[in-house]
């Protein structure tokens, strides 16, 4: 049996624990909701407040140039790049995670004219179908689901791209991103996949993967604030074709020069459209800050012991009680979160608020926690565990404010 | 000749004098690119501050629905709506304003499948000519300018969707967008307008024009901040029928019931696509309180006086050096802006900004200035004159320092 103190041992003796002064979080509070909206970074407020008060007040529109704004989005992409396997070069930021998405797979299948046929994870990502299956529609291609576990068998001469959430939002399942990038260039196909829900919290390797293009949010494991922007990744090999279906004045070659017609700018630039929203993007720059000198490596192994502890605390104290694990045991097939099944699913999660415990739901019956490695706790996992277990045992949930449904993120 | 004293009693008696102290101005700088960058509003910083460390520091995930972000890309649509003539749920903010034209160019194409032919204003600003040139050759449709002073000559039968900034971006030159609509409706053609440089500057009467749809910025006469979020407008006869190529959650009927297919939601929230930026759309939320209890006739008023004054001194102390007045001389066609032509314009406007003035340049030779009546005092318009005079009779502005060209925004 894992106890309490067991738990306590383990963090005094994790090596990223000291990670965990980088955030301000709430007292009292543990929170296990990293992956929907990441906790604030100690420094993003003072930053803030100097680019409101200083660059925007009193700088003003000087502080494109002098404050570095017009470089931001190639700055900021060039950090991410670092934590997903990608060059410098190869990464931006702008716009959300759906307009992105939107960007670039219009961009594939204009790189793959002969083929019409856009391939997108079964039980992936909302939006990412949406988008997908409106792209589709816009440009008379075919829209099509195919198990990412088996991408072999979907994937064929007629797929122009494929696109797949490398971490399900949902069960946290890890996919195998180069299986599928392998699969889809042996038959020309090409490869576009969301990181949302796996870069910040393990070492992506887009290039090794041999991915053509990626894109990302920012607010999750990134930690870059509520609706931060998001990032969009084009191998290098791709730049010099691609085209932008938004062809805005921040893509191209001479913005300031106002030139009649679009010229694309060098490399990924291009993928940019308008203006990016500055305040939020400088939030996320410094949010970044939090990963400087963290090892991915060391962050992957402590969210698998996170992980691994939640499955096995699951399996002794909360299968009894109708929870079924919703998340993969094999722990190189999942990401860093854990999902658990229950029928009450939605006033179990009310009433784990209640007690200082944030997680989340997704519909139809799940209960999801982040189990985020920069910041989570192994008795965090402990305390949860045996919150879930309480509130079942005493029916604790069972309550009107509890049973009630709310619009939930 | 109008002297410095007479524009000192000008300000003593306008009454819209106060509105200046609803912004921080640095000391000594005369800012005349407030239609480049608005001002900080003088409660922004602080809003900013309880939006980072409370909302998102304290309040963590819950400030979706407890802070009222969620509803936020409405809320602050409903308050921009009251500025342009348009009802409250006919406005959205989201995204750029390159994004959202993209949006709504596609949603009109579609509204009127039978036509294939997109008109777009002659020397409109660059990024809504891209943007629509990047529709058409993305539809397949045809892509032409046309002069917006003459519209029932370029407006025909195979015109599906005509595009136009109501003030233009380099003379100020403001459209008679009733006309224009009525020119479009005649024929059956849809309008889209962009009133980035016209809204908050002037009373924008979209409903009363008849206009289908309508985008702008946020950061320019609205104050919002570096690359806020921009707005859409949407006439509630299309919101029924009208589809967004970008379908993301944000757009669903029930975002967080996370179904299988796209179901738009009703209205205009149908255009939304990904996770609005928060901190940026919270920045200009607060910023929009400066047009609190603001009469925008009067404020239209004082815009003509300051560009009258700037015109009439313009004509009798710079003429002479080399200027040309490139706005228009007559007041009814002039938006909240004023530019001059000059064959060393871009050294001028450095030497000018080295004094203590900024105002911008465009190419290849326009000194441009935002003369926004809600902050610009009618002595700012004398002491810049004078400037402008002094820095040409003294050849100021023939220094390295000034002569070398730098990226401009």
């Amino acid at each position: 049996m894992t106890t309490r103190e067991a738990c306590q041992a383990r963090d005094a003796n994790d090596p990223l624990a000291h990670l965990r002064a980088r955030f301000v979080l709430p007292d009292g509070e543990i929170y296990l909701d990293g992956n929907s909206l990441g906790p604030l970074g100690v420094n993003v407020a003072a930053r803030m407040a100097r680019a409101v008060e200083n660059e925007w007040g009193r700088g003003l529109i000087r502080s494109w140039n002098a404050a570095g704004w017009y470089e931001a989005s190639r700055r900021v992409g060039g950090r991410i790049a670092a934590l997903i396997g990608a060059e410098r070069d190869e990464v931006i930021v702008a716009d959300s995670t759906s307009v992105n998405l939107f960007k670039l797979l219009v961009a594939a299948l204009r790189l793959n004219p002969a083929r019409h046929k856009v391939l997108v994870a079964t039980d992936d990502f909302p939006t990412d179908r949406y988008v997908a299956a409106g792209v589709a529609a816009m440009t008379g291609a075919a829209f099509a689901t195919f198990d990412p576990g088996e991408p072999e068998i979907a994937i064929d001469r007629d797929t122009a791209a494929v696109v797949l959430t490398q971490v399900n939002y949902k069960s946290g399942r890890l996919y195998d991103m180069k299986r599928i990038a392998g699969a889809a260039q042996a038959k020309g196909a090409l490869t576009l996949f969301d990181l949302s829900h796996s870069a910040g919290a393990m070492k992506v390797e887009l290039n090794r993967c041999g991915a053509d293009f990626a894109v990302g949010c920012t607010y999750k494991y990134l930690n870059g604030g509520p609706g931060a922007p998001a990032y969009l990744f084009a191998a290098a090999r791709h730049h010099a074709a691609m085209r932008n279906p938004i062809e805005g004045w921040f893509g191209h070659a001479e913005p300031f020069a106002f030139s009649e017609g679009f010229v694309p700018a060098n490399g990924i630039v291009r993928m940019l459209s308008g203006t990016p929203p500055m305040l939020s993007l400088l939030a996320l720059e410094e949010a970044l800050s939090a990963f400087d000198g963290v090892d991915l490596g060391a962050l992957r192994d402590k969210s698998l012991a996170l992980t691994e502890l939640f499955v096995a605390l699951a399996d002794e104290r909360l299968a009894p009680l109708g929870f079924t694990l919703a998340s993969p045991r094999d722990g190189a097939s999942r990401g860093a979160q854990a999902s658990l099944a229950h029928e009450h699913g939605y006033a179990i999660m009310q009433a784990l608020i209640a007690r200082g415990i944030t997680g989340d739901f997704r519909a139809p019956d799940l209960v999801r926690f982040g189990l985020v490695p920069m910041t989570v706790r192994f008795v965090d996992v402990f305390d949860t565990i045996v919150a879930l277990a309480d509130i079942v045992k005493a029916r604790a949930w069972d309550k009107p404010e509890f049973t009630t449904r709310k619009v939930v993120t």
